[in-house]
């Protein structure tokens, strides 16, 4: 019986994953909820929630009841006593590694640290992040930070990062840092969620004779994700269910052949979940078919951390 | 009048000074004292120390009365234990900088880190520091770290530094460390006299008409001092006082012109004081002949920090 297997950490991460789910459950016991900004930039995500009853307003004071969804990018901390003050029930879907960079930020304002904030001041993370400081120095790329009107070296230094920043411009960050720096205090808020969906993709399509990448024609990530599967198993790039063709099946001539499946960071569950219950009835298996990841085999939910 | 200038931060680096004149004091009050090991490896200081009443013993064990003096490197905490248990007088000379080192050591043992020490195992300075921490790995260059075992990412990352280590080593460590550690807090304990006392030197150079580095014609870090200087302006390289000639001054066409004195890091003050005077006696001044090179112009003992 050919074997089905899901790469751990497929598709959305974590944290989007847990917000998407907190949503739906809040609007399925409340009948609506409400969300500050889309909880993923994603059409039929969005158009999704909506239909469970999850609406978008981009502006607390639109808000006129609860309960309120705070999406995983976290908000700021006078946002959420903007909120708070309206008593409306609140939701924190806060992604968990968005919520420790907040409480290390509290950690570095409370130990009087110089704080870097490596992130672009512009988006809604760390807009959010900023509020939990007095004062922060912002660097989007690591380089040229300004030391003007400071007196060297320093004595205690914090930097915090934005979740999807970068290592490389980590390193940048405190290559200029360290030598100006008593003591150089670096948080590494860094997610790893892209680099370990594709270790995980990759150790799983090694053990495949087929391996299948979903998510769209265009996304970068799913494009790097199925290059990296073909270096090293037979691998098909779809975006749905519709696209597979069961002669891909004929040509497995291992009757214990594993066929492996992952998806992109923009794929929602239930197009790996069709993708899945598709190759189950083409491979004449029609008792197993599953209505969650989390019983497709191989599923992981949580990276390490 | 030609004037005569120090460079700030020549010679003996502060936490070595501030060990002698312990030193020399303790002696001066009590008629003798020991230190444990020589102060620094430098004979002539070590016969000043003994002629003054500084003994030297290498085991605690030897010692017999107080008082004790602790030489700027410190000493381990069993070591300080060992010392107390024989109720002497301890004078603590142990550099305010590896003291510093100590209490980070103390407070990343508290906060359970991982502890890397950046230094040499066998250097007294790092056995002191060793012994106040549980466990730490050790690299003297940097490099090749070893991660057998350990769970990545580690939580969380402290790196102390031996006080003589360079930035650059320090740089190799936290490349290594920073992309599998949650938090790295690196204490910069690298102490920049060499730096300080270089570029000091070269400020001082480039308004002298001469320069005068003082030090062994064998010690590198003097030849360094020399060459620097040697690219702004005339200069001349010496051991002692009567190298000096007069010839050197007549050929000064500026009445106003500065001669710049500078030391290498084992000079000790006296042979500066001699250099000082010998100079103002040959261009004709006797009457400000000191005593301390803290009556030198340009003097400043303690580099920023």
């Amino acid at each position: 019986m050919i074997q089905i297997k899901l790469a751990k950490n497929s598709g959305f991460c974590f944290g989007v994953k847990r917000a998407i789910n907190l949503a739906e459950q809040t609007a399925k016991k409340h009948g609506h909820a409400t969300t500050i900004g889309p909880i993923i930039h994603n059409p039929q995500m969005v158009e999704h929630l909506n239909n469970v009853g999850v609406t978008v307003v981009e502006d607390i004071g639109l808000i006129e009841r609860g309960p309120v969804i705070i999406r995983s990018h976290g908000i700021s901390k006078e946002m959420l006593a903007s909120l708070q003050s309206k008593c409306v029930e609140i939701v924190d879907a806060t992604c968990p590694y968005v919520s420790k960079a907040h409480e290390f930020a509290k950690l570095a304002e409370a130990g009087n640290y110089k704080i870097f904030i490596l992130g672009n001041a512009y988006h809604p993370e760390i807009i959010a992040l900023k509020s939990y400081v007095s004062e922060a120095s912002l660097s989007s790329d690591g380089e040229n930070i300004s030391t003007e009107g400071l007196i060297l070296p320093l004595s205690r230094v914090a930097i915090i990062c934005q979740t999807t920043q970068n290592i490389e411009n980590l390193k940048k960050l405190v290559e200029q840092l360290l030598p100006i720096s008593n003591e150089l205090r670096i948080f590494n808020t860094i997610c790893n969620a892209t680099n370990v969906r594709q270790q995980s993709s990759l150790d799983l399509a090694k053990k495949c004779s087929l391996m299948i990448v979903i998510g769209g024609k265009n996304s970068s990530n799913t494009k790097m994700l199925a290059n990296l599967c073909s270096q090293v198993a037979t691998t098909r790039h779809i975006e749905i269910a519709e696209e597979i063709s069961d002669e891909w099946f004929k040509n497995l001539v291992n009757p214990d052949a594993i066929v492996g499946l992952t998806a992109g960071a923009s794929t929602p569950d239930w197009i790996i979940i069709d993708v899945y219950n598709k190759i189950k009835a083409m491979v004449g298996d029609t008792d197993n078919l599953v209505n969650s990841v989390e019983s497709i085999p191989g599923y992981k939910e949580e990276p390490n951390a």
